[in-house]
């Protein structure tokens, strides 16, 4: 797919300036057809809850703490109530998060990976790291997403709870899950891959301790394919331990990196499955935090 | 519109023990109709960036921090590459957040605001508070939201660039808009109301200096309406100063905690109001921290 | 010792305004006679090192990333160096750190306990506390210590490699140790309790499942000593389970609240004991952090 | 004081594996006199409180969160008492701290200052980094320090309130001020600069602006003189802007790195100076953070 050395990115093919990847797929008649696809106005939430107990890649940690001091200060004001401030004895909660956006059910933005010191479109580590964040390719610079979501129900064709690590979903299996559902891949649409791994969300030691997911040959098929997001219900994208154990996540990497296609993990794709939902429209939000490499979201999936 | 005296916090519409107050409102049917409102594909981003610098209530602040030591981590490795992890020389980025979800474009969870003691339901403090946040009506607790926008652009209707602080939004003003647009507000709609007020966020000091909003009477309105969420360009939701100076937040407050309607706030409304879009399916998805009082989000009308 | 009801928190012996509690009895006399024990020069320093490893109280973390961005922010200066930043090069890295004072060895504020809603001195958690902390008795208030330090080795005196969790040290053993060393405890004095139980430290597990400690007896013994400040191989500070199991952490409770004794927690103690040091100049300083409940230490013994 | 070029850190004059630096200086002997030294008693606290207002250095933030939730959850145990936990009421409260150890008073560790890639005794950023700090030369590293302090208080010399941004203190002057106490440096010796630019804390802009400080000339003098550590009444240590403005931070810098002399920052200098006192017991000690760049500290001088 790339003829370039292995730590040189060449431009995208979204032009040599572009900070929104494979987003510039998702265009509005993408979003129009979508919406035609909603039909009982079920939502399904493809996140999970986020807490201090979830899975978390090794170091990474969330920690949230409560905080009701309003009470006593609202209390004290010189206007205070009885029970809170003013005659109508308001008060409030209030939390304060610590984590890194790279927790939960969350997308990657475009500068999360790298080759070397280079990410999408050839900027540097070097010319784009700011103390907060970068100031290229943060999650700030990435569109929100309206599309045709597909779910590829990997685990329910091979007849599995869920694949094992390290295994590797290949487009064969794919295009025949496809041909079997009638649908047909096209530019901006969203693939979502059902592994059946998140079925083990609650063990967090069997959770991260491998994961199956698109190989690199599935890497070119998407890429070809034009899709706009990638996700998986798994703590990355692609198998782990990786089809060849000497080049870790590349299958993210490339996809990330070298054709600005970021991923979804973590997705919480169990009730999906479960009602053989097939595509969708698919929308994913994300809060625009300046310069971060991902953020939490809930995608949603509505039929 | 209680008779209940100020601290006592009655049984929800919704039954007793519910914890999705008007979200209850946003029905299937509600979000089929909606979706059915997009035509061009166009998706607007009701969210302004967050950074250190956005306006903040007092005492909150947003910090974020990017550590890049996975690169030294990588290369340190035993199969590392020349310039990251194995042959394909991976590496990431990845920032640190500390935060309130009180900041920026948000909604409030029904756990947020409270009367006295109590919260929406009449839950008190002390029987929902837990170290990391409540063991009821966090934002975990919220659905996602599929549903009906309508834009109320009473700047527009005034003839200013904005509202003046403590100014009042009342029914009559916003039923003339809504004629004048031919839209009838049904049970699941989100109202969000166009202040101009929010022109003023990149300058801190002014848009903190108080801000219009809906008044009390449209509190009523609003809830006779069954509308399943409001908004509003401003930092809170109701004028400040309060229509009665010794009953503050009385708005939000009493959407909040006695009716089950949570505010979104710092909506970015900017865009929309220019496009005179009057209508449209509004989505809007939050990632769920478990207990906490609101998340960033980026809520999205679509056309 | 009291007779007050258990809720209420009566005047300090060092008056009703004093946020300084026994820290009052090191006087300058203290600290020049604590001087004169110093004769080898050898410095003991009584802390552990903190990381997110070390044991912690439920719900208590500890979180430090590096931050390395100054690195690329040096060199891109208009001034920068091939290197770094100007012809010298220079760059930085720095930390960020979350966590509470309530971690690794650290010395307790007087505003750390309560009985009920009262802090030392019968000041109310409704009248001291602040958004960042309390406006009375944070660490701030607390004068730096200079002082003697007594050693009084239980588990060396009961032949024992550590105490048993739940085990009560009472005033007739410690009498006979000091006695054995020919120590009279003196008013200023602070007295260190060697159980160790501190050898568990590397094991989280089982140095958090209880502890030995001094008793009730000892509280009262303590107070009549007028030492200035106690402290304990382990965790907390008292016996756990408690001598009383309805009245948990009794014994830091009633020295801290209606004594004004603070206690340093998570000391290492070990090489101390080892070297047989039965007094010593003790030096104890920390940063002083407006309002919070105390302060990681690293207390120091000298002889 | 180095013929190797600029980006070149030979071993240090404490071997080549050293991680204490001039900390070595300060030896039993050493704190053996320093103890000597306490006449009256009287400790002298050399530390700021530290909150969100002080001044700091660019990007860096202290913030500071109070929790009180344990008096719910207290209340809530299925053994609490009426207004805590157990028959003793007993509760806490808990601060969360988030910021670097790089504000406020606190002491450098070896690992916070480089030439381009390398630390002292020469080892690289790569080498050394980790997630969470440096796998060598943390403050976690650096021995408690007892030690003599000398007073050079320039500002009394000079007659000034304080001296200027940028103005340099030279080794005659110095000279001059010890000729006049009668206080020769000897190895092991902690000297502090009195500036008067302290003065300025409360006035963060002012503060920040500029500092006056020892020059290149005296970190000469420093080495010679063999003293364990240095500071100031100032954010950093040395004039800024610099000698030589092409050379920013140069001192710290040569000390740090090229000599092993570590720097405490933000001191507050004013009520020693006003004492007149010229030398002390000088007692430094720091929680010891792993791999942390720095350390908040209260450095005592007592008398």
């Amino acid at each position: 797919m790339s003829d370039l050395p292995a730590t040189e990115v060449g431009p995208s093919r979204y032009g040599a300036g572009d900070e929104r990847g494979a987003f510039n797929e998702a265009t509005p008649e993408v979003a129009v057809r979508a919406a035609r696809l909603v039909r009982s106005g079920r939502v399904f939430d493809l996140s999970h809850v986020i807490d201090r107990s979830i899975p978390a890649f090794p170091g990474r940690t969330f920690k949230q703490v409560l905080s009701t001091t309003a009470h006593q200060l609202n209390r004290r004001r010189p206007d205070a109530g009885r029970r809170g401030w003013g005659e109508n004895d308001v008060n409030w909660i209030v939390e304060q998060v610590e984590a890194t956006q790279q927790m939960g059910t969350h997308v990657d933005a475009l500068n999360h990976l790298q080759v070397g010191n280079q990410v999408y479109n050839g900027w540097t580590i070097d010319e784009i790291v700011e103390e907060h964040g970068t100031n290229r390719l943060g999650v700030d610079t990435l569109p929100q997403l309206v599309t045709r979501g597909v779910l590829v129900d990997v685990a329910k064709f091979k007849g599995v709870r869920h694949l094992a690590a390290g295994e590797v979903i290949e487009p064969g299996c794919v295009e025949e899950i496809l041909d079997c559902h009638g649908v047909r891949v096209r530019p901006g649409d969203v693939l979502l891959f059902h592994t059946g791994w998140g079925g083990l969300w609650s063990d967090a030691d069997a959770y991260l301790s491998g994961e199956p997911g698109p190989g690199m040959a599935m890497v070119e098929w998407l890429v070809e394919s034009r899709v706009s997001l990638v996700g998986c219900d798994t703590w990355s994208f692609g198998p782990v331990p990786a089809e060849n154990p000497a080049r870790p996540f590349e299958v993210p990497q490339t996809l990330n990196v070298r054709h600005g296609i970021v991923v979804a993990e973590n997705l919480y794709l169990g009730e999906l499955a479960d009602a053989a939902v097939t595509d969708f429209m698919f929308v994913l939000s994300h809060a625009r935090l300046r310069g971060a490499t991902g953020a939490w979201v809930a995608p949603l999936a509505i039929v």
